[in-house]
């Protein structure tokens, strides 16, 4: 027996309609590309997404189309997240931090029809839009006096010319909630990108449990300034989040040294900003160099990879703002857990309440997370036991676009629904709380972005000189960590550190590239003939990187 | 096409489940109605709740059955709430407060398939259980030792020894959020009570809504006693909020007396609680006549009816707790709109910013309204038009259980999802705050115009010698209808009808002045608190007004 509630499905075009409707004078503030500084409201920014909406009918563009962006966090990219997936289509975001092969790659494998651009990314966007199969027209993200007389793209569009016709009156469509929404492609660890296909109900109910107040704790009263990319699944949810409660967003564009964000954070009032632990640094050494102070920002959500003590222990002391550690992934929308006090706590001694503080945190209700040894034996939660960290919930993905990568999923025991093997290695302790404690594939993670360290030992190893090669992660004060490549040498054979950092460059992305390479006699196995990475970080304890 | 992500129900028995798993020791509290405090954790009642759902199955219940409970605020219906709904039960709570006709009625209309009644509440049922046609067994929530020997009912079961047998290692079954899972008749003032039929979606849904910062805001560091009842539409779902967030949960059983709610409030460290109107009347006058203050309350919820505007200010200034007015509907499991301020009234004079407070507050994300005229054309949100609230939303009703009432939506203009009409009129305004003006049925018709009676009676109510005020519209030759104010005085104040209405008249506006005002012994309430103006006119049905 059904009850008898009303079928309403969960949309994402309801979140900018609610925030229109009782929010409709507060400020959507952005730091431009093309200079200055853009206010507007969410009332505007509704009008404008309809007429986004209204030009891509005009343009044939269909529900499940996939219309692709490459551009920064602003109110443009904002309208599109709205007028694409409230017309049905999927917005797909693209890190224009990529290595082109990958941007050529992922917009062919998505099929995206448009591409719109960010005005400074136009130039890499001549260079490739030769190799786009699918892509009928760029949209220049910008007007046309912003837009250079010699951009040489065929078709191209111009974004304010695009929706300066349309009515803006545009009824939104009313849908099944489980439609693809959005896509984001994650630089795995092998093979090529996958894409994660988002739905208007997972990233709805997302934004539920990201607002609550042991998650990010959003409300109308809030100012939120997502330093993480919207490129980036969806900034973390925070542009639904704050339109679903409300809050004024301030978009950095693409100025985030420290001066800039800290500029922005003091004129508008920020009070939450979230980010990876490289932007913080750069922040924190900013305003300890000009002696500054944070005088409206609270909350400050650290994800992407764990957060350096000492930057908790700085924000929170020095700067009165409340560091928020959080853990996610693209394949879970991303909000996997956020680290928030318990009541309990605030009688702890200090000591014990920063423990808990280094840990990934809490889910939210809607991931279950579970570990698991490698029989699939669930362990205790206890704080101790570490394993295979696996999560299941209706914001968490059952497999990628197009099938690649086959069946992801591990089937439960108990027939409650399968889980998603999160690929990191985990403690969870009484209290909810998840530590990671190891990366299954040995994942280096460099300012909040992910280096394969098969991909670059396989790059290395097509060199005729190499015998064989290890990459391992080894800290770094700014990017928390970089690759060092370990080399053994064929025997007799003469290549040096240079010469291999050159034949790389042409292989991989500049910023995967090693910061040093070290030569080895023999690099160590297991007994199945894998390299055994456990005894290299052993080896390399002591070692310092020329460049940290 | 459909997003790729996971398929997982949203249902409540993952409610306990996130609570043990992540709040396991955290305490749920309850006033027992055999006597003294009762203490244990979620972990204790989740399992506890699996062995209901044992007990419920090994006496034959199939999914979709209901399941009455008779029972008042504590921890053995909390076990019901998840126990009988988490095997894919209908836990139909009924108000023990009601005539004993229209609970003969309801059960019977329910088809009831056992009776859960809390041991204060079996002489009721002995009286009335010949007249049950589906129950099987009647169940005293309570154990063998304080049952009574000579209780008269056949067939009569004992909760503890239901359930002392049982393995509590349930699993849960995976099943559609459509699935209905508990019941409540609403008291209407026409005809018979009608069945509403919550589904595990929209409660759930309803329970991420109702923990936003900006509606409850409850997170693992509150403590939360629900003096509104459990039988009365969920307790306003704090039962399943509560455990979505971890918070504690404190049952004040049936003592809600200013004396025993004080004395829970201090000793369990109670931060929000939430109620109608007469309960926080009751508890101010106790905390006044004692001289006692409160320590850890920070919110109140006061909801059910219109909190008189003196009753917000003493608790704000004198107590500093801070009241959230809220408003809903039974069918709206209950939460419509909560009223949290925004950041801008931080720079409003205190006046304007009261005036905001005074309203019904703003809606989360989930619950659309408008106001209608009568042809059914939307009016303005300008804060001064009023016209007929209509909502809708995942968890506002469809239609009553049993298609009692027929068809209660209104459709769609647009073909957007069809209307619930609430019975009220309302205004709304930019910033979305909604503000009832009144009933349809009890607005007062003078001359065209309209006068709301609840603005005449809060007006009244700000009168130090009013204990409470109730105004009626009365036929006028002239006028159609006039309002008539009827007033109950506080124990020994003197106050007469010309020092009444010269209070009003700096108050209201002159055309809005009362035409007489009747002084009574009491004023008559409904089951759940609210003024029962169908007996007022009764009472005054062959009064005529002075002026007439």
């Amino acid at each position: 027996m059904f009850g008898l509630m009303q079928d309403r499905p969960l949309l994402i075009q309801q979140l900018i309609d609610h925030a229109a409707q009782n929010h409709g004078d507060t400020e959507i503030v952005s730091r431009t590309v093309e200079g200055g500084i853009h206010r507007y409201t969410y009332t505007d920014a509704r009008v404008r997404a309809k007429k986004m909406a209204e030009a891509l009918l005009a343009l044939g563009i269909e529900p499940g189309d996939r219309i692709g962006t490459l551009a920064w966090n602003g109110y443009r990219h904002f309208e599109l997240y709205y007028g694409i997936s409230g017309m049905g289509g999927v917005c797909h975001t693209i890190n224009p931090r990529l290595f082109p092969e990958q941007i050529v790659y992922i917009v062919n494998h998505a099929e995206d029809q448009l591409l719109f651009v960010d005005l400074n990314l136009l130039p890499m966007v001549e260079k490739l839009h030769s190799q786009f199969k699918t892509v009928r027209h760029v949209v220049a993200m910008t007007d046309r006096a912003h837009l250079p007389k010699d951009v040489e793209i065929p078709n191209l569009l111009v974004y304010e010319e695009l929706i300066e016709g349309q009515p803006g009156t545009y009824e939104w469509p009313v849908f099944d909630e489980r439609t693809a929404s959005s896509l984001c492609y994650t630089s795995g660890t092998t093979g090529n990108p996958k894409g994660v296909l988002y739905s208007h109900r997972s990233t709805v109910l997302h934004a539920y449990a990201a607002a609550l107040p042991d998650t990010l704790g959003i409300s109308a009263r809030s100012v939120v300034l997502p330093v993480v990319p919207m490129f980036h699944v969806n900034a973390w949810g925070l542009p639904y989040t704050a339109a679903m409660v409300g809050a004024k967003l301030v978009f950095p564009g693409v100025a985030l040294d420290g001066a800039s964000l800290y500029e922005l954070f003091e004129k508008e009032k920020v009070s939450f900003t979230a980010g990876v632990p490289t932007v913080w640094l750069a922040l924190l050494q900013y305003m300890q160099a000009n002696k500054l102070k944070l005088s409206t920002v609270k909350y400050a959500v650290i994800g992407g990879s764990a957060a350096p003590p000492a930057m908790i222990e700085a924000f929170d002391k020095e700067y009165g703002v409340e560091v928020l550690h959080a853990w996610g992934m693209s394949e879970m929308s991303p909000l996997g857990s956020v680290n928030h006090p318990k009541a309990k706590h605030a009688e702890w001694p200090e000591k014990d309440r920063f423990a808990v503080r280094l840990k990934q945190g809490r889910p939210p209700y809607g991931v279950e997370m579970k570990i698991v040894d490698d029989a699939g034996n669930e362990l205790p939660r206890d704080g101790k036991a570490f394993g295979d960290l696996l999560v299941r919930g209706p914001w968490i993905t059952n497999g990628y676009f197009k099938g690649e990568g086959g069946n992801v999923l591990r089937p439960d025991r108990h027939g409650g629904g399968d889980w998603f093997p999160t690929g990191d290695v985990a403690t969870i302790d009484p209290d909810g709380y998840m530590q990671i404690t190891d990366r299954s594939k040995d994942v280096i993670k460099s300012g909040g972005e992910w280096i394969s360290s098969i991909d670059l030992e396989n790059a290395a190893m097509a060199h005729p000189a190499v015998a064989e090669a290890a990459v391992i992660g080894v800290a770094h004060p700014k990017w928390d960590e970089r690759p060092l490549l370990i080399v053994q040498k064929k025997p007799d054979a003469a290549i040096d550190k240079a010469a291999l950092i050159e034949f790389l460059s042409t292989r991989v992305a500049k910023w995967w590239l090693p910061d040093d390479v070290q030569f080895v006699e023999a690099i160590p196995h297991t007994a199945t003939g894998k390299i055994l990475k456990t005894r290299l970080r052993e080896d390399f304890k002591a070692y310092k990187l020329p460049t940290a």
